[in-house]
């Protein structure tokens, strides 16, 4: 299927350079485009699906618009590898979500092509219309284009963003990329609507008005038409988005470059808002990932001919698969538990849940905000809600976390997966603030897992609490301790002691505590498990104060206002001047790359906290040997 | 016009009285209700306009519906007065927003007819939602309501909420108060898609789709004449609110009890989710208010018979004051400054901006999220955006605020508002977090001005940033330092001494200077005005940590991860076991009540300060006089 050939494509180091080519050409170029993205894809892995689904709307972008002087930006940003090997970034596909090399979302520090970063969903509109509304300001012709798909136009900053938008007098087009299906299937009253449209008479009539304005029929005489229809009574339905003041044209066919580009040129000569309906199937081209769009949402590497292969032996159990698990025997045992996810089914390890517990399974779509405060909704009624969701998009819900669950004490459990470093996805999906923004809401409290075993355990603990608490874990799998089938928690707030050392006291919170163990091998120093971030195990810390020199904290999670500065608090509190060590992310985003090196690199495996340690504290661990030691300098 | 005797209202104690008068009595009760209404807020203060618009709906809602046992969600909250008359609270409104008296918003706390606690706008819909859903799964019947205004239906998640629950199978009925004004003018498409909504042939025709679901028409009959309109191509309109899967009826007129009556009693046999579009007025019944709905928004005390009058000596500038003469002041030099505000000009101190500068002044409508990543696009493009907005409220914009700008490292200025305790609208407006959030966000600087001068100071050292800077003040006034008329900022990331002591230094950061320079006289402390909770003065916390025993830090805001924690931070970082006394907000929320009572309470006045550090150093510091060490104890 992917051929390694591409005569054209190789010649396309800029858009400019598509610009000349002929619409025969073009449609050549998508062609070879769709089968370097497989090839390339399937060699590094990454998002695949979308990526197959925008081809042609792509080509047919750079085509019409003088990018990057007009501004194109991608929701999300997944779908965005057809537009990097067109913005002269082909040579560079091979080192893609790798450390050093390019990102899998756009980044404006990469290509002037990449006008606005993104990842998390439902960004593009407001940030194009900043974009129009600024040209408008300085005077500038430039079109500004958000390209959106179905799923993140469920999301509520879409809908505050087309509401500015429809009345702004700015030369805004939004692009829906309608392909039923976000990563989870589609949910919610949107997705119908849109079903709807391009079905039945609907469809037709709403593509008749956006023909006839595409003939170039004279906006007056238009108006005079539907004021008569009016007046007969006959109103002309006007879709949801002309209802928010735009222009709606579509649905078209998102992989026809001969519906592309004689639509896009039109709209390209409209003033004010505009929103293009179009319609693409993800996967497109690829047999296999239009069967099944899910999982080659997101495949890690493959042979293109043969396609995803399910590993022989199971991998080892993610703290995902351990959360979905404990999730299914938790219902089980309780009935008021009930599960809400925002659109990340698959993701958040729902999927089984679902089966098995469809009524008391909310999938309410990419809605965080709606998301918590429709748990709190729940728990006000006696339910237990657990909301399975990503570190980094409970920032979405940040207002509503404090405001209706911390403020109203009600026990709703935050099941946040992908805490800490995330990989391949970087800096936008990087888990390193919940610590810190949960930890200073009152009422809240946050359990930091050091494996499976105490990942399923902290949730029971959790989940038997009369106020919300956060069960922080991180992207992929732990050590291997496998979880107990039993249904108990740890003690609420205690924390546990794992080494008697000498001197130094490691605290760790979460995952970390086992490269700790390790360096505290090396160190001769205490290590404590400490397991929750808030509340304090207080017992526990008096005694180690008491009995070291000092102390240091190891945390996966910024140190700014992290679980190592509620120590710093604590000592504060009470009055104890001791040395304190706090280890954890830095204050700088943390950028796409493999997991253990970044770890390394930031100096957070146990050779770098022995490093940061030893450091400090030279005086107070057992000596290094002298290899090492030599090795350092 | 309010009349002192209320001898219907005064026999209703809970809304099962009020369900066994008459239609006639019952509009008598509302003329009472509402002269109660104005009577009690003249007394005290607090919302009048909205109170007064939804006298006759609060009433309908309560007769026909079985409260508390049918829940009732109020969206924001301040138009809840009548219902807390109605419920029991008529003798204990003389206390509305003091200390120990009632919320000024609905709390689950007070009341069992207060269902969801409510203050920031549009989570009612989410709420009920949840409500509803659970009384599904436990085979409850009863009814979840939701009442929403104009302004707050343009938030996002308002949105979100709708998208699900057009879905869910669950008995919702949302109330939309449409008033056409939230506390700023209506902004954007939504607002004016409303107006049409009520406006020519639509509203008629959708006026008798309602009416003849009304009448009782069968439901099948109903749907056989969509069906044979539909086959005709005479598609009915579809409203906005049946595109997302809700039964559509409206609008009626919201001071009418002889349709809001016979409406809910109609819409509460249906089944699935319900919208009920009602038409009200803000100030409704009292002329003063309806003239001038945003001055009645929120006033003080006055006379009812002569209004607000407007004080003889101008007030002491406020804060708000400083920013919007700052702003205007900055736009005058610098074109590329533009302004942002979601739905907050009069409290956000723009309405001058936007007369002068209307070009560069943006109303977002209630959008959080929007509004930050907008802010974001416009500073891609070189404009210099400068968002207004509460502390609190900043909290939705809150993965924006990271994924949008900081990641980015753009421009933007958040001006923070109601930064620290704010009084009478209490725990769901006190700025109490945003030192944590915002100073654990790289890129991020957090400026936190002692006085009014240091205010536009430091906006205009935030200003010359090249990425994004947040400055916070306090709701009111601060001590009376007049600013310069200079725009000159203060050096970046720098504070200064205030007063040399001897042996305890207290670090201060923002307004609760002024209080700890007046114990530090008693004590002989030194004091230091930190200015930056984010970069932190290295340089000066150095000196300070060479020249004395111990360190104390002050700042109206949580002591959890708040710049007290930065400089715990920093001690750590330098390797320095300092004694260090944090003082701030507790981890708790604070309630409403007189801001100077509160921080009195929680000891952050001169005289609490001086307790807790001299309880803290007794020996470090000058020794009380022995008339204030004996009251004491």
């Amino acid at each position: 299927m992917a051929t390694t050939e591409y005569p054209l494509l190789e010649h396309v180091n800029d858009p400019a350079d598509l610009r000349s080519l002929t619409r025969a050409q073009l449609k050549q170029l998508a062609d070879e485009l769709r089968a370097f993205v497989l090839e390339s894809v399937a060699k590094t892995g990454g998002h695949l699906s979308s990526n197959l689904g925008v081809v042609e709307l792509t080509i047919a972008l750079h085509a019409v618009f003088n990018t990057p002087e007009d501004r194109l930006v991608w929701d999300v940003g997944h779908q965005s590898y057809p537009h990097k090997v067109l913005t002269g970034r082909r040579a560079r596909m091979g080192t893609l979500r790798q450390l050093g090399g390019l990102s899998g979302f756009p980044m404006r520090s990469e290509s002037p092509y990449d006008t606005f970063g993104t990842a998390h969903s439902s960004t593009s509109i407001s940030a194009a219309l900043g974009m129009a509304v600024a040209a408008r300001q300085k005077g500038e012709e430039r079109h500004a284009i958000a390209v959106i798909g179905d799923g993140a136009m469920t999301a509520g900053m879409a809908f505050e963003a087309l509401n500015n938008a429809g009345v702004a007098d700015a030369n805004l087009l939004v692009i829906l990329n309608d392909n039923d299906m976000s990563i989870s299937p589609p949910v919610g009253a949107l997705n119908r609507y849109l079903a709807q449209l391009m079905s039945g008479r609907f469809y037709a009539r709403a593509r008749d008005v956006g023909k006839s304005v595409l003939r170039g029929v004279p906006p007056l005489l238009e108006l005079a038409k539907r004021l008569e229809q009016q007046a007969k009574g006959m109103v002309v339905p006007a879709t949801l988005f002309e209802n928010f003041g735009f222009n709606y044209i579509g649905p078209i066919d998102g992989h026809d470059l001969d519906s592309l580009i004689p639509t896009l040129e039109n709209l390209k000569g409209l003033k004010g808002p505009q929103f293009l309906h179009v319609v693409t199937k993800k996967g497109q081209g690829y047999k296999l990932a239009e069967q099944d769009p899910v999982a080659y949402h997101g495949p890690g590497k493959f042979d293109p001919q043969i396609g995803l292969v399910k590993p022989e032996a199971p991998a080892r159990q993610t703290f995902t698969q351990v959360f979905g698990q404990w999730l299914c025997d938790m219902a089980g045992k309780d009935e008021r538990l009930v599960a809400i996810t925002p659109a990340m089914r698959e993701g958040s390890g729902l999927v089984e849940f679902e089966r098995r517990f469809p009524e008391r399974y909310h999938d309410v779509g990419i809605a965080e905000q709606h998301a918590v405060t429709f748990a709190a909704g729940l728990a006000c009624e006696g339910l237990k809600p657990v909301l399975a969701i990503y570190s980094t998009f409970l920032q979405r819900g940040y207002d509503q976390l404090i405001h209706d669950v911390a403020l109203q004490k009600l026990p709703v459990v935050f099941a946040l997966d992908r805490a800490g470093i995330v990989g391949a996805d970087g800096a936008t999906h990087c888990g390193a603030f919940d610590i810190a923004y949960a930890r200073c809401i009152p009422n809240m409290a946050v359990a930091c897992p050091a494996d499976e075993r105490e990942c399923r355990q902290l949730l029971s603990s959790a989940f038997a609490q009369d106020h919300p608490v956060t069960v922080r874990y991180p992207r992929g799998a732990g050590v291997g301790v496998a979880p107990l089938p039993a249904l108990d928690g740890l003690p609420y707030g205690k924390g546990e002691l794992r080494r008697q050392g000498q001197q130094v006291a490691i605290l760790a919170f979460g995952t970390l505590l086992y490269p700790a163990l390790k360096a505290a091998e090396r160190l001769d120093a205490t290590v404590v498990n400490m397991r929750w971030a808030k509340p304090l195990d207080a017992g526990l810390l008096a005694r180690m104060a008491a009995t070291h020199e000092a102390l240091v904290t190891v945390e996966e999670g910024v140190v700014t206002g992290g679980a190592g500065s509620a120590v710093a608090e604590w000592l504060a509190q009470e009055g104890i001047a001791l040395p304190l060590l706090q280890l954890g992310l830095p204050d700088a985003f943390v950028e796409h790359g493999d997991p253990v090196r970044l770890l390394s690199l930031l100096g957070l495996d146990a050779a770098g906290m022995e490093r940061s340690i030893r450091r400090r504290y030279p005086a107070l661990v057992a000596p290094a040997p002298a290899l090492r030691a030599v090795g350092e300098h």
